[in-house]
Protein backbone atom coordinates (compact mmCIF):
# COMPACT_ATOMS: atom_id res chain seq x y z
CA UNK A 1 0.00 0.00 0.00
CA UNK A 2 1.96 2.67 -1.25
CA UNK A 3 -1.13 5.05 -1.61
CA UNK A 4 -3.81 5.49 0.60
CA UNK A 5 -6.84 5.42 -1.89
CA UNK A 6 -10.05 6.75 -0.85
CA UNK A 7 -13.64 7.93 -2.23
CA UNK A 8 -14.46 11.49 -3.82
CA UNK A 9 -14.48 13.72 -0.93
CA UNK A 10 -13.11 11.89 1.85
CA UNK A 11 -12.23 13.82 4.87
CA UNK A 12 -11.11 10.83 6.93
CA UNK A 13 -9.85 7.32 6.16
CA UNK A 14 -12.61 4.54 7.63
CA UNK A 15 -11.38 1.23 5.83
CA UNK A 16 -9.91 -1.09 8.53
CA UNK A 17 -6.95 -2.29 6.67
CA UNK A 18 -5.69 1.02 5.46
CA UNK A 19 -6.32 2.36 9.31
CA UNK A 20 -4.38 -0.84 10.22
CA UNK A 21 -1.61 0.57 7.23
CA UNK A 22 -1.46 3.24 9.05
CA UNK A 23 -0.61 2.82 12.37
CA UNK A 24 1.11 -0.96 12.15
CA UNK A 25 3.15 -0.40 9.01
CA UNK A 26 3.81 2.92 8.32
CA UNK A 27 3.52 3.58 12.16
CA UNK A 28 2.02 7.25 11.59
CA UNK A 29 0.87 9.86 14.30
CA UNK A 30 -1.10 12.87 14.46
CA UNK A 31 0.69 15.51 12.38
CA UNK A 32 2.48 13.09 10.02
CA UNK A 33 1.74 13.02 6.20
CA UNK A 34 -0.05 10.44 4.12
CA UNK A 35 -0.22 10.35 0.32
CA UNK A 36 -3.15 9.76 -0.46
CA UNK A 37 -5.01 9.03 -3.95
CA UNK A 38 -9.30 10.08 -4.77
CA UNK A 39 -11.03 7.28 -6.29
CA UNK A 40 -10.76 7.90 -10.07
CA UNK A 41 -9.05 11.36 -9.71
CA UNK A 42 -6.14 13.13 -8.60
CA UNK A 43 -3.35 11.95 -6.36
CA UNK A 44 -2.01 14.04 -3.83
CA UNK A 45 -1.09 14.39 0.43
CA UNK A 46 -3.23 14.61 3.34
CA UNK A 47 -2.00 15.58 7.46
CA UNK A 48 -3.25 13.42 10.21
CA UNK A 49 -5.53 15.28 12.44
CA UNK A 50 -6.80 12.55 14.87
CA UNK A 51 -6.46 8.94 15.04
CA UNK A 52 -9.01 6.84 16.63
CA UNK A 53 -9.66 3.37 16.76
CA UNK A 54 -12.00 3.30 13.45
CA UNK A 55 -11.24 6.79 12.04
CA UNK A 56 -8.16 8.54 10.36
CA UNK A 57 -9.34 11.88 10.28
CA UNK A 58 -7.83 14.00 7.46
CA UNK A 59 -6.44 17.71 7.26
CA UNK A 60 -4.90 19.93 4.72
CA UNK A 61 -5.60 17.96 1.96
CA UNK A 62 -3.95 18.32 -1.33
CA UNK A 63 -5.04 16.15 -4.29
CA UNK A 64 -2.61 17.83 -7.08
CA UNK A 65 -0.68 15.16 -9.20
CA UNK A 66 -2.80 13.19 -12.18
CA UNK A 67 -2.45 9.39 -11.69
CA UNK A 68 -0.13 7.80 -14.15
CA UNK A 69 -1.18 7.26 -17.56
CA UNK A 70 -2.78 3.70 -18.70
CA UNK A 71 -1.15 1.22 -20.72
CA UNK A 72 -3.51 1.60 -24.27
CA UNK A 73 -3.61 -2.31 -23.83
CA UNK A 74 -6.35 -4.70 -23.22
CA UNK A 75 -5.20 -8.24 -21.89
CA UNK A 76 -7.34 -11.04 -22.29
CA UNK A 77 -6.49 -13.58 -20.06
CA UNK A 78 -8.04 -17.26 -19.65
CA UNK A 79 -9.22 -17.90 -15.99
CA UNK A 80 -6.75 -19.13 -13.71
CA UNK A 81 -6.41 -20.61 -10.44
CA UNK A 82 -8.95 -18.10 -8.32
CA UNK A 83 -5.83 -17.81 -5.63
CA UNK A 84 -3.39 -16.67 -8.70
CA UNK A 85 -6.18 -15.03 -10.45
CA UNK A 86 -5.92 -12.31 -7.11
CA UNK A 87 -2.00 -11.66 -7.64
CA UNK A 88 -2.59 -11.06 -11.39
CA UNK A 89 -5.16 -8.84 -11.41
CA UNK A 90 -3.09 -6.63 -8.51
CA UNK A 91 -0.03 -6.76 -11.17
CA UNK A 92 -2.37 -5.97 -14.57
CA UNK A 93 -3.76 -3.21 -12.32
CA UNK A 94 -0.45 -2.31 -11.29
CA UNK A 95 1.13 -2.15 -14.40
CA UNK A 96 -1.78 0.28 -15.85
CA UNK A 97 -3.74 -2.17 -18.14
CA UNK A 98 -6.68 -0.56 -19.65
CA UNK A 99 -8.69 -3.12 -19.92
CA UNK A 100 -9.04 -6.98 -18.79
CA UNK A 101 -11.20 -9.59 -20.15
CA UNK A 102 -11.21 -12.56 -18.72
CA UNK A 103 -12.47 -15.23 -20.56
CA UNK A 104 -13.32 -19.48 -19.99
CA UNK A 105 -11.00 -21.69 -22.11
CA UNK A 106 -10.19 -25.43 -21.66
CA UNK A 107 -7.33 -25.48 -19.30
CA UNK A 108 -9.69 -23.17 -16.79
CA UNK A 109 -11.97 -25.61 -14.49
CA UNK A 110 -15.70 -24.79 -14.44
CA UNK A 111 -15.32 -24.87 -10.63
CA UNK A 112 -12.68 -21.82 -11.07
CA UNK A 113 -16.21 -19.74 -11.97
CA UNK A 114 -17.97 -20.52 -8.97
CA UNK A 115 -14.98 -19.56 -6.91
CA UNK A 116 -16.20 -16.82 -4.29
CA UNK A 117 -13.44 -14.71 -5.10
CA UNK A 118 -14.14 -13.71 -8.82
CA UNK A 119 -16.67 -11.59 -6.84
CA UNK A 120 -13.95 -9.59 -4.77
CA UNK A 121 -12.09 -8.81 -8.26
CA UNK A 122 -12.70 -5.04 -7.01
CA UNK A 123 -10.53 -5.64 -3.97
CA UNK A 124 -7.65 -6.93 -6.10
CA UNK A 125 -8.38 -3.84 -8.65
CA UNK A 126 -7.93 -1.86 -5.06
CA UNK A 127 -4.77 -3.35 -3.54
CA UNK A 128 -3.34 -2.94 -6.71
CA UNK A 129 -4.25 0.84 -7.14
CA UNK A 130 -2.78 1.28 -4.05
CA UNK A 131 0.04 -0.60 -4.79
CA UNK A 132 1.46 1.32 -7.89
CA UNK A 133 -0.14 4.91 -6.53
CA UNK A 134 -2.74 4.52 -9.27
CA UNK A 135 -6.38 6.20 -8.92
CA UNK A 136 -8.28 4.67 -12.13
CA UNK A 137 -9.41 1.15 -11.86
CA UNK A 138 -8.88 -1.08 -15.53
CA UNK A 139 -12.18 -2.07 -16.93
CA UNK A 140 -13.04 -5.67 -16.32
CA UNK A 141 -15.38 -7.95 -17.93
CA UNK A 142 -15.83 -12.26 -17.63
CA UNK A 143 -16.50 -14.30 -20.94
CA UNK A 144 -17.67 -17.78 -19.70
CA UNK A 145 -18.24 -18.91 -23.23
CA UNK A 146 -14.86 -18.39 -24.76
CA UNK A 147 -16.11 -19.56 -28.60
CA UNK A 148 -19.05 -16.76 -29.23
CA UNK A 149 -16.71 -14.17 -27.61
CA UNK A 150 -13.75 -14.47 -29.99
CA UNK A 151 -16.21 -15.02 -32.95
CA UNK A 152 -18.71 -12.30 -32.20
CA UNK A 153 -16.77 -9.98 -29.82
CA UNK A 154 -12.95 -9.83 -30.82
CA UNK A 155 -12.83 -9.24 -34.28
CA UNK A 156 -14.96 -6.20 -33.12
CA UNK A 157 -12.53 -5.40 -30.28
CA UNK A 158 -9.38 -5.60 -32.82
CA UNK A 159 -11.46 -2.91 -35.60
CA UNK A 160 -11.20 -0.18 -32.84
CA UNK A 161 -7.55 -1.11 -32.61
CA UNK A 162 -6.60 0.24 -35.76
CA UNK A 163 -2.48 0.69 -34.55
CA UNK A 164 -1.55 -1.88 -33.45
CA UNK A 165 -2.33 -5.77 -33.48
CA UNK A 166 -3.51 -8.45 -30.79
CA UNK A 167 -1.12 -11.29 -30.02
CA UNK A 168 -1.50 -14.29 -28.24
CA UNK A 169 1.32 -15.84 -26.44
CA UNK A 170 2.13 -19.19 -27.24
CA UNK A 171 5.08 -21.22 -26.22
CA UNK A 172 4.98 -22.88 -28.83
CA UNK A 173 4.28 -20.46 -31.66
CA UNK A 174 6.93 -20.42 -34.71
CA UNK A 175 6.97 -16.42 -34.39
CA UNK A 176 9.00 -14.97 -31.15
CA UNK A 177 8.16 -11.74 -29.73
CA UNK A 178 11.06 -10.31 -30.92
CA UNK A 179 11.23 -10.94 -34.46
CA UNK A 180 7.33 -9.65 -33.69
CA UNK A 181 8.61 -6.49 -32.70
CA UNK A 182 10.99 -6.29 -35.77
CA UNK A 183 7.81 -5.25 -38.06
CA UNK A 184 5.23 -4.42 -36.04
CA UNK A 185 4.60 -1.77 -33.42
CA UNK A 186 3.26 -2.75 -29.70
CA UNK A 187 0.05 -4.67 -30.16
CA UNK A 188 -3.08 -3.31 -28.50
CA UNK A 189 -4.27 -7.05 -27.09
CA UNK A 190 -2.56 -9.40 -25.87
CA UNK A 191 -3.98 -12.87 -25.06
CA UNK A 192 -2.17 -14.79 -22.05
CA UNK A 193 -3.30 -18.72 -21.01
CA UNK A 194 -3.75 -19.88 -17.93
CA UNK A 195 -1.82 -23.04 -16.46
CA UNK A 196 -0.76 -25.31 -19.07
CA UNK A 197 -1.45 -22.47 -21.46
CA UNK A 198 -3.84 -22.54 -24.69
CA UNK A 199 -5.10 -25.52 -26.38
CA UNK A 200 -4.50 -25.82 -30.05
CA UNK A 201 -8.03 -25.33 -30.74
CA UNK A 202 -7.78 -22.08 -28.71
CA UNK A 203 -4.91 -20.41 -30.27
CA UNK A 204 -6.25 -21.33 -33.78
CA UNK A 205 -9.22 -19.77 -33.39
CA UNK A 206 -8.08 -16.41 -31.72
CA UNK A 207 -5.41 -16.48 -34.91
CA UNK A 208 -8.32 -16.92 -37.56
CA UNK A 209 -9.96 -13.67 -36.01
CA UNK A 210 -6.82 -11.68 -36.59
CA UNK A 211 -4.57 -12.58 -33.94
CA UNK A 212 -0.81 -13.60 -34.30
CA UNK A 213 0.68 -16.15 -31.79
CA UNK A 214 4.20 -15.26 -30.65
CA UNK A 215 6.36 -17.18 -28.64
CA UNK A 216 8.47 -15.34 -25.47
CA UNK A 217 11.50 -17.74 -25.71
CA UNK A 218 11.85 -21.20 -25.69
CA UNK A 219 11.57 -20.83 -21.52
CA UNK A 220 8.01 -21.43 -20.66
CA UNK A 221 6.92 -19.19 -17.77
CA UNK A 222 4.06 -19.54 -15.07
CA UNK A 223 1.23 -17.18 -16.04
CA UNK A 224 2.10 -14.58 -13.22
CA UNK A 225 5.57 -14.55 -14.89
CA UNK A 226 4.14 -14.31 -18.10
CA UNK A 227 2.41 -11.13 -17.37
CA UNK A 228 4.80 -9.14 -16.28
CA UNK A 229 7.43 -10.16 -18.35
CA UNK A 230 5.36 -9.22 -21.38
CA UNK A 231 3.75 -5.92 -19.72
CA UNK A 232 7.18 -5.14 -18.70
CA UNK A 233 8.16 -4.61 -22.33
CA UNK A 234 5.84 -1.53 -22.20
CA UNK A 235 7.94 -0.36 -19.70
CA UNK A 236 8.93 3.56 -20.28
CA UNK A 237 10.64 3.72 -16.51
CA UNK B 1 5.48 -29.14 -15.09
CA UNK B 2 6.64 -28.71 -18.35
CA UNK B 3 9.47 -31.57 -18.17
CA UNK B 4 10.30 -34.64 -16.08
CA UNK B 5 13.73 -33.82 -14.36
CA UNK B 6 15.57 -37.35 -13.42
CA UNK B 7 19.05 -38.02 -11.59
CA UNK B 8 21.69 -38.80 -13.69
CA UNK B 9 20.83 -42.57 -15.53
CA UNK B 10 17.55 -42.67 -14.40
CA UNK B 11 15.67 -45.29 -15.98
CA UNK B 12 12.75 -44.85 -13.93
CA UNK B 13 11.00 -42.14 -11.64
CA UNK B 14 10.26 -42.67 -8.41
CA UNK B 15 9.18 -38.92 -6.83
CA UNK B 16 6.12 -38.92 -5.57
CA UNK B 17 4.78 -35.45 -7.40
CA UNK B 18 6.11 -36.49 -10.59
CA UNK B 19 4.09 -39.58 -10.22
CA UNK B 20 1.08 -37.64 -9.22
CA UNK B 21 1.38 -35.52 -12.32
CA UNK B 22 2.52 -37.92 -14.63
CA UNK B 23 -1.02 -39.59 -13.94
CA UNK B 24 -3.71 -37.12 -12.85
CA UNK B 25 -1.96 -34.11 -15.00
CA UNK B 26 -0.99 -35.85 -17.98
CA UNK B 27 -3.11 -38.82 -18.03
CA UNK B 28 0.06 -40.65 -19.41
CA UNK B 29 -0.32 -44.32 -20.33
CA UNK B 30 1.75 -46.83 -21.22
CA UNK B 31 4.02 -46.17 -24.52
CA UNK B 32 3.20 -42.57 -24.06
CA UNK B 33 6.01 -40.23 -24.36
CA UNK B 34 7.43 -37.56 -21.99
CA UNK B 35 9.37 -34.46 -22.14
CA UNK B 36 12.32 -35.56 -19.50
CA UNK B 37 15.49 -33.33 -18.63
CA UNK B 38 18.68 -34.93 -17.01
CA UNK B 39 19.42 -32.98 -13.84
CA UNK B 40 22.85 -31.17 -15.16
CA UNK B 41 22.75 -32.65 -17.98
CA UNK B 42 20.17 -32.53 -21.51
CA UNK B 43 16.78 -32.87 -22.48
CA UNK B 44 14.98 -35.29 -24.26
CA UNK B 45 12.04 -37.75 -24.09
CA UNK B 46 11.54 -41.03 -23.00
CA UNK B 47 8.53 -43.87 -23.40
CA UNK B 48 6.96 -45.30 -20.78
CA UNK B 49 6.97 -48.69 -20.09
CA UNK B 50 5.65 -49.38 -16.86
CA UNK B 51 3.47 -47.32 -14.35
CA UNK B 52 3.30 -48.59 -10.91
CA UNK B 53 1.96 -46.69 -7.87
CA UNK B 54 5.34 -45.84 -6.74
CA UNK B 55 7.52 -46.23 -9.80
CA UNK B 56 7.46 -45.51 -13.36
CA UNK B 57 9.21 -47.68 -15.94
CA UNK B 58 10.79 -45.62 -18.95
CA UNK B 59 12.41 -47.08 -22.15
CA UNK B 60 13.74 -45.33 -25.05
CA UNK B 61 15.14 -42.74 -23.15
CA UNK B 62 16.89 -40.05 -25.53
CA UNK B 63 18.42 -37.17 -24.45
CA UNK B 64 20.11 -34.94 -27.27
CA UNK B 65 19.03 -31.53 -26.89
CA UNK B 66 21.09 -28.82 -24.85
CA UNK B 67 19.13 -26.93 -22.16
CA UNK B 68 18.32 -23.15 -22.58
CA UNK B 69 21.75 -20.88 -21.99
CA UNK B 70 21.30 -19.14 -18.72
CA UNK B 71 21.26 -15.41 -18.54
CA UNK B 72 24.45 -13.78 -17.76
CA UNK B 73 23.34 -12.12 -14.57
CA UNK B 74 23.46 -12.28 -10.73
CA UNK B 75 20.55 -11.13 -9.09
CA UNK B 76 20.88 -9.49 -5.19
CA UNK B 77 17.60 -10.32 -3.69
CA UNK B 78 16.33 -8.53 -0.43
CA UNK B 79 15.09 -11.83 1.41
CA UNK B 80 11.34 -11.50 1.30
CA UNK B 81 8.30 -13.12 3.32
CA UNK B 82 9.52 -17.12 3.02
CA UNK B 83 5.69 -17.76 1.11
CA UNK B 84 6.95 -15.05 -1.98
CA UNK B 85 10.48 -16.32 -1.53
CA UNK B 86 9.32 -19.93 -2.68
CA UNK B 87 7.72 -17.78 -5.93
CA UNK B 88 10.56 -15.94 -6.43
CA UNK B 89 13.53 -18.42 -6.32
CA UNK B 90 11.01 -20.82 -9.02
CA UNK B 91 10.82 -17.54 -11.15
CA UNK B 92 14.25 -16.55 -11.06
CA UNK B 93 15.61 -19.80 -11.76
CA UNK B 94 12.57 -20.12 -14.68
CA UNK B 95 13.58 -17.16 -16.12
CA UNK B 96 17.48 -18.51 -16.22
CA UNK B 97 18.94 -16.35 -13.53
CA UNK B 98 22.54 -17.45 -13.54
CA UNK B 99 23.15 -16.75 -9.63
CA UNK B 100 21.14 -15.59 -6.71
CA UNK B 101 22.47 -14.01 -4.05
CA UNK B 102 19.93 -13.53 -1.15
CA UNK B 103 20.55 -10.35 1.66
CA UNK B 104 19.48 -9.42 4.65
CA UNK B 105 17.71 -5.82 4.52
CA UNK B 106 16.16 -3.63 7.33
CA UNK B 107 12.75 -4.97 5.53
CA UNK B 108 13.68 -8.57 5.68
CA UNK B 109 11.86 -9.66 9.50
CA UNK B 110 14.51 -11.44 11.32
CA UNK B 111 11.75 -14.24 11.41
CA UNK B 112 12.02 -15.16 7.79
CA UNK B 113 15.85 -16.20 8.50
CA UNK B 114 14.25 -19.28 10.59
CA UNK B 115 11.26 -19.82 7.92
CA UNK B 116 11.55 -24.20 7.27
CA UNK B 117 11.11 -22.50 3.32
CA UNK B 118 14.41 -21.45 3.56
CA UNK B 119 15.89 -25.04 3.57
CA UNK B 120 13.35 -25.76 1.09
CA UNK B 121 15.02 -23.98 -1.58
CA UNK B 122 16.59 -26.57 -3.63
CA UNK B 123 13.17 -27.85 -4.04
CA UNK B 124 11.84 -24.35 -5.13
CA UNK B 125 14.78 -24.58 -7.93
CA UNK B 126 13.77 -27.82 -8.83
CA UNK B 127 10.59 -26.84 -9.80
CA UNK B 128 11.48 -23.78 -11.38
CA UNK B 129 13.91 -25.91 -13.91
CA UNK B 130 10.53 -28.60 -14.66
CA UNK B 131 8.25 -25.29 -15.40
CA UNK B 132 10.85 -23.92 -17.90
CA UNK B 133 12.01 -27.53 -19.30
CA UNK B 134 15.90 -26.54 -17.73
CA UNK B 135 18.07 -28.98 -16.08
CA UNK B 136 20.87 -26.57 -14.98
CA UNK B 137 19.95 -24.86 -11.29
CA UNK B 138 21.28 -21.30 -10.59
CA UNK B 139 24.34 -20.99 -7.63
CA UNK B 140 22.15 -19.38 -4.88
CA UNK B 141 24.00 -18.15 -1.44
CA UNK B 142 22.45 -16.89 1.74
CA UNK B 143 24.16 -13.40 2.86
CA UNK B 144 22.47 -12.64 6.55
CA UNK B 145 24.94 -9.58 6.60
CA UNK B 146 23.74 -6.85 4.49
CA UNK B 147 27.08 -4.38 5.29
CA UNK B 148 30.16 -6.82 5.06
CA UNK B 149 27.96 -8.48 2.33
CA UNK B 150 28.12 -5.58 0.48
CA UNK B 151 31.78 -4.09 1.81
CA UNK B 152 33.75 -7.08 1.45
CA UNK B 153 32.27 -8.86 -0.67
CA UNK B 154 29.97 -6.81 -3.58
CA UNK B 155 33.67 -5.14 -5.40
CA UNK B 156 34.75 -8.14 -5.94
CA UNK B 157 31.52 -9.71 -7.84
CA UNK B 158 31.34 -5.91 -10.01
CA UNK B 159 35.10 -6.48 -10.50
CA UNK B 160 34.41 -9.93 -12.48
CA UNK B 161 31.81 -8.43 -14.30
CA UNK B 162 34.17 -5.87 -16.47
CA UNK B 163 31.54 -5.87 -19.29
CA UNK B 164 28.56 -4.63 -17.37
CA UNK B 165 27.46 -2.89 -14.41
CA UNK B 166 25.19 -3.36 -11.34
CA UNK B 167 21.95 -1.47 -10.91
CA UNK B 168 19.07 -1.33 -8.14
CA UNK B 169 16.02 -1.29 -8.73
CA UNK B 170 14.46 1.69 -6.83
CA UNK B 171 11.51 3.45 -7.31
CA UNK B 172 12.60 6.47 -5.83
CA UNK B 173 15.63 6.62 -8.07
CA UNK B 174 16.33 9.55 -10.67
CA UNK B 175 17.29 7.78 -13.03
CA UNK B 176 15.40 5.45 -15.27
CA UNK B 177 16.38 2.08 -17.01
CA UNK B 178 15.30 3.34 -20.16
CA UNK B 179 17.84 6.41 -19.80
CA UNK B 180 20.05 3.93 -18.38
CA UNK B 181 19.97 1.59 -21.45
CA UNK B 182 20.35 4.90 -23.24
CA UNK B 183 24.48 5.12 -22.19
CA UNK B 184 25.13 1.31 -20.94
CA UNK B 185 24.83 -2.23 -21.50
CA UNK B 186 22.80 -4.81 -20.07
CA UNK B 187 23.87 -5.06 -16.45
CA UNK B 188 25.05 -8.10 -14.92
CA UNK B 189 23.99 -7.48 -11.70
CA UNK B 190 21.06 -6.84 -10.52
CA UNK B 191 19.88 -6.17 -7.08
CA UNK B 192 15.82 -6.19 -5.76
CA UNK B 193 14.38 -5.52 -2.83
CA UNK B 194 11.75 -6.97 -0.41
CA UNK B 195 8.29 -5.55 0.26
CA UNK B 196 8.81 -2.13 1.20
CA UNK B 197 11.97 -1.85 -1.33
CA UNK B 198 15.41 -0.56 -0.02
CA UNK B 199 16.14 1.70 2.57
CA UNK B 200 18.05 5.31 1.67
CA UNK B 201 21.23 3.51 3.58
CA UNK B 202 21.13 0.34 1.72
CA UNK B 203 21.11 2.21 -1.94
CA UNK B 204 23.57 4.96 -0.77
CA UNK B 205 25.73 1.75 0.43
CA UNK B 206 25.38 -0.36 -2.79
CA UNK B 207 25.79 2.90 -4.85
CA UNK B 208 29.52 3.85 -2.74
CA UNK B 209 30.13 0.25 -3.90
CA UNK B 210 30.13 0.79 -7.53
CA UNK B 211 26.10 -0.09 -7.82
CA UNK B 212 23.57 2.59 -10.04
CA UNK B 213 20.09 2.99 -9.01
CA UNK B 214 17.44 2.86 -11.66
CA UNK B 215 13.77 3.60 -11.55
CA UNK B 216 11.81 0.91 -13.51
CA UNK B 217 8.74 4.06 -13.69
CA UNK B 218 6.52 6.10 -11.66
CA UNK B 219 4.26 2.71 -11.00
CA UNK B 220 5.55 1.04 -7.45
CA UNK B 221 5.12 -2.98 -8.23
CA UNK B 222 5.12 -5.58 -6.29
CA UNK B 223 8.64 -7.61 -5.40
CA UNK B 224 7.36 -10.76 -8.11
CA UNK B 225 6.69 -8.50 -10.28
CA UNK B 226 9.70 -6.38 -10.31
CA UNK B 227 11.96 -9.69 -10.74
CA UNK B 228 9.62 -10.83 -13.67
CA UNK B 229 9.55 -7.25 -15.50
CA UNK B 230 13.03 -6.62 -14.95
CA UNK B 231 14.81 -10.24 -15.92
CA UNK B 232 11.72 -10.01 -19.05
CA UNK B 233 14.43 -7.16 -20.18
CA UNK B 234 16.53 -9.77 -21.55
CA UNK B 235 13.88 -11.80 -22.64
CA UNK B 236 15.04 -13.13 -26.62
CA UNK B 237 12.36 -14.85 -27.29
Amino acid sequence: MNCILLPKNAKSICDKQQIRHIKEILKSKVGDSLIIGEMGGNIGRATIEQINNDEVVLGDIVLDIQPPAKLDLTVILALPRPKVLRRLIMDMTSLGVNKIIIVNSYRSQKSYWQSPLLERIDEFVFEGLQQAIDTVAPIIELKKLFKPFVEDEFPALLLDKTQGDAVIAHPYASQSWKSYLDTSTMPKIVCIGAEGGWIDYEVDLLCQHGCRAVSLGERILRTESVVSVLLGQWLKG
